[in-house]
């Protein structure tokens, strides 16, 4: 690798106008638009790298600024100064001495710091000329240790049990690539039952869907209790007994309430129970699993867990029963490798989150490694897949036969058409200009 | 009180280059320049109320970013609707559909959300005429538990709960509001052992304190167990076996390394270990408190504990012996009367977290009114204090041998002098023009 130097950062605020369609709606947020805080990073033999985070709408602003306060730490660094001690680095980044009180490693900065990292990530991986996933699976274990930062994970995971963990991934590793080259990845899709869809265009959704080959379907709940009884029992109607359901209260309940409300919806038999309640709480995620456990229902949480700290927890608590990584809200790649690893001691299922803005396109390429090198099995595992917003990516989600298929072109699949982010720019592009100009005709 | 509405909100980036003299050192934040976002309110009235958050210094203005993300909730309301439900004034706040993703209740966008109340709190006091700690003791228990955002924490404190330990509260009132109007409150002293001060300078600051009669000391450690050990041997050997030490780590250590570390510092009887690891460790503090509970040592956190979720688990959990709330990066009042009703439900004493810029001057407030009120307890109680800054409050903070004297101007004690917040102001102030000048020189 060059010793390229990173001159330039800039970051843009880009949203999609997507409540006008409650696409994405659910019981906590009503009316997202979804956006993104989009970094990109530059280096002085022109290379570039492209990050982000995802958002609301809403506050991405914030985010931008938080990137902004971050960029100095990039600026001016070469990236093999970066990837040959990337725990420096990361800490850096996360625990600056005057910028961690506004975390530490948590809400907006946790973002910021995703989407700055994302971008740093994806110039790495194109620099080497290998999608991101690849670069993982062909890294030596032992740099990929690391990249990771064990702070306050020791009780939970050594270095030399991380570094055990991947040493036995070597094994079938060849076989295990081949498998997902061929055969992709296993997926369900949430693109059928937001919150905000009338029944018959969920039943149109969910026909198309199964006609598409989809076996595994996620309904938003816990806005109200008998709407929740008459959709998911449409959605089992359609779907028949075999395929799969899991069901997303998106922390709507209270943790008694939430067992209550579980309990009514158990006759759909539905695998898990997605975000019950705050995502903070680990004991009451560790009350609710434990209450749930004798009617087959599982626990599933993370879109919102903000650090490796809290996911930690989460396992020693016993509070989840599926690991849901976000590659957006934890510090990008570094942070999550923490959590596969974690996840494969503790032996629970990874799931990822996406959806969103760029979430399908980038997780993939964390649950591939982890399928490769991690955990080496697809028990109980799939990746969320939403079809929203691909086609403002560069690189888009290859989905067959409700399978993703492992991306090829260099980098972390991040990059973004220039003419979408242009057009979504707020409140400045394109699309924001024409919806301001219709609300004031 | 009349239906002033609320039309202008202001912030300001103010900080202060405290890093120059070591001011407020610790293990982790070596160089902080102790700030502020700064928010003022205004009715159409022309009643004004003062709000504020602290930091650190960088990235101050992604909170300022972000209180005028919030504004929007704020302008154009009028304060007798929001305090006549000020629980759903409290959700708005913090629970918007879009905004909520940045955190939910945490990091940038709840310290932000405390500005922001801080500065509603103040203006309702001074509505009333009275100061803030004295409205809370005045007011009708429905009234204050109106206040509360009860989600997510009923598993722990019911609202009849906390409406009965208000009701208790009752008795005796009278008489301990007397006493703290003639005694005052309680409080520790952090100004003599900031981790950057040498020893010389240590030593002098303990020999004028213990003249001025304070009685209790808290050290910084944590960076270098060999200075730990000196220093806290020089200050026990200064302040005598019957003074009280506490000692405080910011959150150096993981959690096996916290109990080997302080077991070695045992010798000095530190009536508690501060933050000894991340404050997102809830159970990481469990496992810490209960390894130290034979020596005779407590954990104390809570200066970085976000929100009542965690606090809720963290008593849940016996993991902390005691709570130290923040007026600043809690949710205002309306978070910090969720976690004084907790701490007294599980029985464990609140000795407030304060510094900064302001923090004394507000959370002398609630801890007045958390033992008039609520734990009518002065047992292993104290308030801390350090005597830094407060000569740019317009009602600085009253300490007589060592105690807070309760407030007696309306309001929250927040409004600051126009002149400190304009020569202070980043960057464009004549304190940071000065120095920028002479680091050009």
């Amino acid at each position: 690798m060059s010793n390229a130097k990173i001159i330039k950062l800039t970051v843009s605020d880009v949203r999609f106008p997507t409540s006008l369609e409650q696409h994405g709606s659910d019981a906590m947020h009503t009316d997202p638009d979804y956006s993104v805080a989009y970094v990109v990073i530059e280096t002085d033999d022109g290379l570039k790298g492209y990050g982000l985070t995802f958002t609301l709408g809403k506050g991405t602003e914030i985010v931008v600024c938080a990137v902004e306060a971050l960029s100095t730490f990039v600026v001016g660094k070469c990236l093999k100064d970066i990837t040959s001690d990337f725990r420096s680095f990361y800490r850096l980044i996360t625990s600056d001495g005057q910028m961690r009180w506004l975390g530490p490693e948590k809400g907006v900065i946790q973002l910021a710091s995703a989407a700055v990292l994302n971008a740093v990530w994806d110039l790495w991986a194109r620099a080497e000329g290998k999608p991101l996933w690849k670069l993982l699976v062909d890294m030596d274990p032992v740099k990929l240790i690391s990249c990771i930062d064990f702070r306050y994970i020791t009780d939970a995971l050594t270095e030399q049990e991380a570094l055990d963990i991947l040493l036995k991934g070597q094994e079938g590793k060849q076989k295990r690539e081949e498998q997902m080259l061929n055969e992709g990845y296993p997926a369900y899709t949430t693109s059928c039952a937001w919150l905000g869809y009338p029944d018959q265009q969920l039943k149109q959704l969910c026909t198309v869907a199964l006609r598409d080959g989809w076996t595994r379907f996620k309904v938003k709940v816990g806005a109200d209790l008998q709407d929740d009884i008459r959709r998911c029992a449409l959605i089992r109607e359609m779907i028949g007994p075999c395929n799969t359901l899991m069901i997303d209260a998106n922390q709507r309940w209270d943790v008694e309430e939430a067992i209550t409300w579980v309990t009514r919806l158990a006759e759909f038999k539905p695998l898990w129970i997605e975000e019950p309640t705050s995502p903070d709480d680990i004991l009451g995620h560790a009350t609710i699993s434990k209450a749930l456990a004798p009617l087959g229902i599982g626990v599933a949480t993370g879109e919102q867990c903000h650090n490796r700290v809290m996911f930690k927890q989460l396992l020693q608590a016993s509070a989840l029963q599926f690991v849901q990584i976000d590659s957006c809200r934890l510090g990008s790649v570094n942070e999550n490798l923490a959590i596969l690893l974690m996840a494969c001691k503790f032996q629970v299922p990874v799931c990822p989150h996406a959806g969103g803005v760029g979430l399908c396109e980038l997780v993939q390429h964390l649950i591939l490694f982890d399928y490769i090198s991690v955990s080496a099995s697809l028990h109980n595992r799939m990746c969320e897949y939403v079809d929203h917003l691909h086609e403002h990516f560069k690189n888009p989600v290859v989905i067959c036969d409700a399978q993703y298929m492992p991306p090829k072109d260099p980098g972390y699949s991040t990059e973004m058409l220039e003419e979408s982010v242009s057009r979504h720019q707020y409140p400045e592009g394109e699309v924001w200009q024409n919806l301001r100009g219709k609300s004031t005709d």
